[in-house]
């Protein structure tokens, strides 16, 4: 089995085979969210603040940190963000940025064992983010795409994936701290974005026995009740073996559709959380008019 | 490929993979439906109508009817329920009954290829069933029990799949009219009954090579919220391979998780099913407040 620690201060999160599915809450990034980006770019971080409380309330064991802002100090907003969002909330946290001097101020104030998000199969890039997760003893997330870009062939981004391992394993990473991105496209735009994820993850866990991650809601771009497709592809994605997801644990569609898998992968001992969350309308939305509620 | 085809007077259904997954509507069927059972008894059929309808308009492609009513001339109510519901709705059914006499009566007045549900692993049921579905060129549901019981090993449970399709075999019945129930047990009282399911129909698939169906709703017995858990139940089976159930579409959570998974295992050409199902809010009891329509 093959365990990813990361940790805040004060608590640590395992993702692991057999494991409750690791929740990763993707709300705060700038990215297509105009007003967030105004705000940051203009030191004011209360969305940051109300964004972690929230996403950690609904159930987010960890949280994504992204301050990619064109022509702002993305170090400086990272820092900033990153502890802000440790101060209000004790979940570890992921470093994300594709800027590799934002990594590195994220991680400067960072307390615990981060995730930092991410590495590629990009020569400059492994050979700049690497050393910084092995200087740091933090674990990375690995996006299975190189200098060609994306491909549509899953085989090809299993190698690009087993490079970056490997490459990981050369600077001191143990494979059980490189969590791997299969890249998730949207499925209006290519019919076969589900099947390639599905077979990646299971070769992923089956031959290189790595944890992986993506971003969920990409699969869904562009389509009507789209929560339900994102919430569908992770129960799926689950059943192939995918172990963590950057993703909304707001949307009731994708965080009921991760609890349900766990039980079904049986993750959740007896049901319990199942039964915690649905045993009270009122905590998945469910309630009823007239204030009648169900029994356990 | 494997395609099971079974059909009405006029309409054709194929089940097989690579294939829009084959939604079989359970509601037909007095267990545990003490109104229906009393209905039926009594010559009543008019929910019985009412149910077959409802779950065609519901998207169901084939309906299950069961008339197991203790005590009940069973033979002659399936025979009447059959032609009822051929007479008002043009999907194939699934011929439901543990008793051979029913399924001949079933059968007898059938117009089109049914499906005979069903068969098990057990010599009198094998020796008695098989013929008929010989002789009428039908379809048959293997379900992997046999004198021993149900097992809980999938290994077992596997190779009595295997008798099943071998004995077909000797009687005629190509492997592609075998579809094979895995047999689903209550999440809720067996914390692998997900995991079984999953391993067994990957490998009803990939080394039988059959079709597989199931009784989705039992693996939610008990629990709270339970059509959410049906419905993430069949998205990780379709994941697996689950190529056909017996369901009920009339629940939004469970007729959903059928077309989003569709969509993701890319059997929903440009997604155009799930965008004409979910354009019109009003079509998956998603309507706005105020009458405000989301776009396509």
């Amino acid at each position: 089995m093959t365990d990813t620690v990361v940790s805040s201060a004060t608590r640590e999160v395992v993702i692991g085979f057999g494991r409750p599915f690791v929740m990763i809450g993707e709300r705060i990034n700038p990215t297509g969210r105009k007003l967030l980006a105004e705000e940051m770019r203009n030191g004011d971080f209360s969305r940051v603040e109300a964004d972690a409380l929230a996403q950690a309330a609904a159930g987010a064991h960890m949280l994504d940190v992204n301050a990619g802002i064109p022509l702002a100090d993305e170090p400086a907003l990272l820092a900033q963000a990153v502890k802000l969002v440790q101060s209000v909330t004790d979940v570890p946290l992921s470093i994300d940025s594709s800027i590799v001097e934002a990594l590195e101020a994220g991680i400067a104030v960072y307390e615990g064992k981060p995730l930092i998000n991410s590495v590629t199969g990009e020569e400059e890039v492994l050979e700049r983010v690497l050393p910084l997760v092995a200087r740091h003893g933090a674990a990375v997330v690995a996006i299975s795409n190189d200098e060609t870009g994306i491909s549509e062939d899953p085989d090809v981004r299993f190698e690009v994936a087993r490079k970056i391992v490997n490459r990981a394993a050369d600077h001191g990473i143990a494979a059980a701290d490189v969590v791997v991105d299969p890249l998730v496209m949207p499925i209006g735009a290519m019919g076969t974005a589900g099947r390639q994820v599905f077979q990646l993850v299971r070769r992923l866990r089956e031959e290189l026995g790595v944890n992986t991650t993506c971003g969920a809601s990409n699969v869904s771009f562009g389509l009507p009740a789209r929560h339900m497709i994102t919430g569908t592809f992770l129960s799926m994605a689950m059943a192939a073996g995918l172990t963590s997801a950057i993703m909304n644990p707001l949307h009731p569609e994708v965080k009921n559709a991760v609890l349900a898998a766990d039980v079904l992968a049986g993750h959740d001992r007896d049901c319990a959380r199942w039964i915690a969350e649905h045993r009270d309308p009122d905590a998945v939305g469910l309630r009823r008019r007239g204030g009648r509620r169900r029994g356990a």
